[in-house]
């Protein structure tokens, strides 16, 4: 059956369409993205949430022209279908296909890549301003989650945009119909502000009024009433926005198109800041993600008639070896705390915050704050164990180094998703850690060769005392041999060498380090043996295996899947550096460029780090 | 005369006091403050300022068991007079001497160390949530300037405080008697509120009430008046933070002893996140602070009775440099936009805010903020400069990765206090700068040799459109040959020879070309003769040139004022890695420690980087 959407080729194509025609198109367009991310995976409940949002946007407002900022960005899928990109879709994720995220050299109507949460606001403004400065008159929309509202970095915004008086119209979409943590508090405001001296005055003033009044009969004290829920609605929940200088609108049904064209159309028309707050259901349309908005979240592929994960792996992932363990561990340790920031599931800490409430803390996306925090907990003598993704934790550099390494306290940052993530591609790529981590003096910085060892990584954290520690670990689970219960014994600044061979030193990091074995294999199979080094630590590195291999006059390969730049490679060439000289050394890494989306194993074959393009540079060196 | 404060060495001592008495140790402090700051510098206004609340603070909360952390630290003088440290305020700011920072080593009183804006909240949570998990029951108060409540991690911390309903007390520090930006924003609020809908039925409301009333005269006027206002006092100004689940209190005056005594004795006995908000004057009590408080919220050594600087430099400042040719460079090019963080004095930015206030942003404390923002300028066509010091310039790592470098906009990164900052210590040194910014891909890495170079930088990136640019350069003047200003031509990735040598090659990024250019004549009449270059890019290196030094055999050294760890000669040696083999090489940098307080020339000596280290450096290099 044809469907109106073949009828969509841009976004002045919705604008012949009646109110339920446009309807149709929301339910042809949930259609389509649910076939898509059930194929390719992605991003599905804040998708399906925002669908009729995107198509009143896009009828009320001229994209290219127009700019829509979109927070985050996993929710612009309907936004890709409508501007062009409807064929394009069905590579959602893909290699060369198109992102699961806005990205300005995709499309003109992408106004600004996004990817971390919390950062439209300020860009928008951005865009706002030099809209200003150009004298042009486009118009700028923000569409933010209530999560990324907790971000700091979203409040910098609102106080920029609301002192600057700029037009631009900031849209608060909300899955929860309100904005959960603010609303527990605001409740909690009108209760005592009762007994505050301004309301009381009020109240005072408002009895005096009743004076003049011969009888006071029941239909003053129902006016009466009404006063007092007029006062709470005018503190409620507008006025937090008001503050900062937006004018608030709202809260509307993000479901509605007739009622979003209407007041989008209307907003249109006013100048200054503006927010306007809807509510929408994450999941909207798709019962299995309605039902557990969570866990199609982001999700792998899937059976759309079930809702059932098409792969389920055979091994557990790092992240619930990581919950499992750090659980383990607090029953013994009373002292240990777990902090994340909005992502207790996929950091595998629920089973953590359902045992030990008291120590557990999701601070909301607020990774700066987590750290912070993390540092006052050990200072007061916790052991915080502070789990956010690698390139979310790039939000925290600097808390980490002024508040946690600086004053030396012992807190654990554990970076989940390190290396590749895959077809989530460069915004979430945590490539950069080992190199940000190890420039910070005092910080102690490794990664496990597998999840056995990340277990007892973990265990050794926990009874180091000396300064904080850096554990980095994949997207997934690793690819090295069966799991164990066994712990291995860690000892700080020492490797752990794996195999033994006269042809070369490898020395890896990580999940490198089965790569690295299975190169040695390969070459093996060549008659070339080498020396397979897990090196456990890239702060502080094992200086007596390196000054042997210094004097062994073999070649040297390092092997990490972070940035070469400033990395793993580099701090062993530092060491050498500092000793006189460095011997013959080839540095396996990511290149100076952001990598894009793929299959992790594709990533990995691109830059040289799977087994067999291991294998031949490291023949090459051997052979140089 | 004898002092009361002689007689005070532990806060315990001030609670024998009356309160008059108490305002006499007050202005014992100032004077001592004075005192000491006119002789060694420090932060002046911010610690006259607190005097009163710091004694009230001492005199009803039980130092140490009771924790105050400090925002930002920098008023934290009249605490460490009170605290045992009145003899080693003498010390303030001195190489061996005491911090102008809270610090947790050096007394048991400084419960969190401070010296960045806005982590004060978050910390003091972590230390309260420690205490609920330790079940014991010491108070945790946190003192915030307004300043500081701009940055997204106040709110964070905030919005998370609020939220966990624990013990809590945050001082707001309003030295402006108010919250400047938001009160702007608050009283338009309030002009929009009246026309708005809850406000509209509160009024016909109340007009409905007056149609029971028989007359309508003057007191019924009076009182809707009155209504009218107290409805105005109930959404102004603490509705915010009671939004955030804090309950609010104030505005009190924060001079006056008695009153803070009476309300913090009545606040410590109330549970739960409580806000308090005092208005207090920046400089109280010296004539010439409080005319300007600008001039002395960090200041060099001064004449009491003048108020002048002591010292005047011969030279302007990198940071006048930097003002004054981006004030060239925008006047010729309408592009050009000048962001800075709460800085715009003291990053010299003060006359682009004057002659083209349309292009110039100052976001407040806010520095993520401030990158996402300029990303949005840029790319919506502008060229922003971004002006924030190399130590703050950390909170916007992840802003630069994500908004900036990930969608190649030319943003221009100027990196002021640039290297050892001096007297301010650990939490100032801008030392990490290289390292993290040239990690980052596409991103250009530059440092000035001297400030005429600074100018041609500038100039350089006006021009250049293929990316983010990130410039550096140190506190104060130069140490290089006149000012001149005639441009040198700056060419992408081109290093300058300056002078040549057969025995090494000495390449020095920024600040340290000079030192290697005086190094190189204590070498010289030794008869050693050396290159000496100029690097000018960290990233993208000069490569033909490290291709010919390869080929030397020659002893090569980098020297860089920044972390040895994957810095300038770690970027160095990862190239001749890539290329098959590293030279013998001698890294000249920061090790990995945390640089203390001393004289910048002082840390240089102690580090190896001033010109007679580095010529021994160099030296031992020649003759290993």
């Amino acid at each position: 059956m044809k469907k109106i959407l073949d009828s969509i080729n841009s976004p002045k194509d919705l604008r012949k369409l009646s109110v339920s025609q446009l309807e149709t198109v929301s339910e042809e367009i949930r259609g389509e993205i649910c076939e898509v991310v059930s194929n390719n995976g992605g991003h599905l409940s804040a998708s399906l949430g925002v669908v009729e949002l995107t198509i009143a946007l896009h009828v009320i407002f001229n994209c290219p022209e127009d700019k829509i900022v979109w927070d985050v960005g996993h929710q612009s899928y309907t936004h890709k279908i409508i501007t062009g990109r409807r064929e394009a879709f069905k590579t959602l994720r893909q290699e060369g296909g198109i992102s699961g995220f806005p990205k300005i050299t995709e499309n003109e109507s992408d106004a600004f890549g996004t990817g971390h949460a919390a950062t439209a606001i300020s860009a928008a403004l951005g865009l706002a301003a030099a809209r200003d400065i150009k004298g042009t008159n486009e118009k700028i929309v923000a569409v933010v989650g209530d999560g990324a509202m907790t971000g700091g970095l979203s409040f910098e915004g609102l106080n920029n945009a609301g002192a600057s008086g700029r037009d631009i119209l900031v849209i608060l979409n909300d899955n929860k119909m309100s904005i959960s943590p603010n609303v527990g508090a605001l409740s909690k405001y009108l209760t005592d502000v009762i007994s505050a001296e301004p309301y009381n005055r009020l109240k005072k003033d408002i009895w005096s009024l009743t004076g003049y009044i011969p009888a006071i009969g029941k239909p003053v004290r129902t006016i009466l009433g009404r006063v007092e829920r007029s006062l709470k609605n005018l503190v409620v929940p507008g006025v937090w926005f008001e503050n900062l200088g937006f004018r608030y609108f709202g809260p509307e049904d993000g479901h509605n198109i007739a009622r979003l064209l209407q007041i989008l159309e209307h907003l249109k028309g006013i100048n200054g800041p503006l927010l306007l707050h809807i509510y929408t259901k994450k999941g909207k349309g798709y019962g299995f993600a309605e039902e557990d908005a969570a866990r199609f979240h982001g999700t792998n592929a899937f059976e759309r008639s079930t809702g059932l994960a098409i792969k389920n792996s055979q091994r557990p992932s790092y992240s619930s070896i990581f919950g499992s363990t750090i659980l383990e561990i607090a029953r013994d340790n009373p002292n240990i705390c777990a902090v994340t920031a909005a992502m207790a599931d996929s950091t595998g800490l629920t089973p953590f915050s359902r045992e030990f409430p008291k120590r557990f803390f999701d601070v909301g996306i607020a990774e700066g704050h987590a750290v912070t925090f993390a540092s006052g907990l050990a200072r007061a003598g916790m052991k915080p164990f502070v789990a956010i993704y690698s390139s979310f934790m790039q939000r925290s550099y600097d808390n980490i180094i002024h508040d946690a390494a600086l004053q030396n306290l012992p807190v654990v940052f554990c970076l989940d998703r390190a290396g590749f993530v895959g077809e989530d591609g460069p915004t979430h790529h945590g490539v950069f850690d080992l190199s940000f981590m190890r420039q910070i003096p005092g910080m102690v910085v490794m990664a496990p060769r597998d999840e056995n060892e990340l277990k007892s990584m973990l265990y050794f954290a926990a009874d180091y005392q000396d300064g904080p520690i850096s554990i980095r670990y994949p997207r997934g689970s690793g690819t090295a041999a069966s799991l164990s219960d066994k712990l291995v014994n860690i000892e700080l600044g020492k490797a752990e060498i794996l195999k033994e061979g006269e042809a070369a030193f490898v020395l890896a990091i990580g999940e490198m380090v089965p790569a690295a074995i299975k190169a040695s294999e390969i070459l093996e199979k060549e008659g070339i043996l080498v020396t397979v080094v897990n090196m456990r630590f890239v702060h502080p590195l094992d200086t007596v295996l390196l000054d042997r291999i210094a004097v062994s006059g073999k070649p040297l390969i390092t092997v990490e899947e972070n940035m070469m730049a400033g990395g793993f490679g580099s701090a062993v060439m530092e060491y050498f550096a500092s000793k006189g000289d460095v011997p013959r050394i080839t540095v396996i890494g990511i290149p100076d460029t952001f990598a894009g989306q793929a299959l992790r194993s594709r990533l990995l074959n691109i830059y040289g780090l799977d087994p067999d393009s291991i294998a031949d540079t490291v023949k090459k060196a051997v052979q140089a």
